[in-house]
């Protein structure tokens, strides 16, 4: 399937409001995401999938049980499977994310920051 | 699996050949390459999979048999699977690939310019 060239500095543009992934472009059965960052989200799992992390701009810091991983503009970071993760930005961060169709942006966690995935307006 | 954090600028800098893939980092069985392009690659496609690139830097020809897609930085464009394509820069050209794990640079047409993923240096 194609999308056609999707630019990402335009997607960034048409997103308002943050914690909620748009859909970028797909390649087989992933999704592209791009969403805007800040505050702190809830920890939650993956428990079928690897997520990635793609910053684009600004500081992202993803809380794990163990240790902060802190990512800059540039920075990819997997988190593996069935590992608990809080991204939380104390300023406004763009990022990229990289997973499997059908990936719940709040994982096992639910809860009201649940967020369907959107297409871009 | 993760691969801690890894930077694409970083990885730039470590890359001194053109059409080399190398692995920036995997996410279940996908990998993102990061790859530097100049001049023109050869026609080929992927019967089994879609092909993603992301460009970072410069100007990215991808010649299709019916139009050329021309991508700039932050431009994304998925060749569909067995489409025939061949991507092709006048300048040096710095993208990201995101393409299932065993996916190979020239697909069905092989040849010269074949090139196994490489770890970064």
């Amino acid at each position: 399937m194609s999308d056609d060239v999707r630019n990402i500095d335009d997607a960034l543009s048409r997103i308002t409001a943050y914690w909620q992934p748009h859909r970028l472009t797909s390649i087989n059965d992933y999704d592209v995401k791009v969403v805007k960052i800040h505050g702190e989200f809830v920890w939650h799992d993956h428990p079928d999938t690897d997520e990635l992390f793609m910053v684009l701009n600004g500081e992202l810091i993803i809380q794990l049980r163990d240790r902060d991983v802190v990512l800059g503009p540039n920075d990819v970071f997997v988190v593996p499977r069935g590992v608990e993760h809080r991204p939380k930005a104390d300023e406004e961060v763009h990022a990229l994310l990289f997973e499997p169709k059908g990936t719940v942006n709040t994982g096992s966690a639910g809860g009201e920051m649940t967020s369907p995935l959107r297409e871009l307006p």
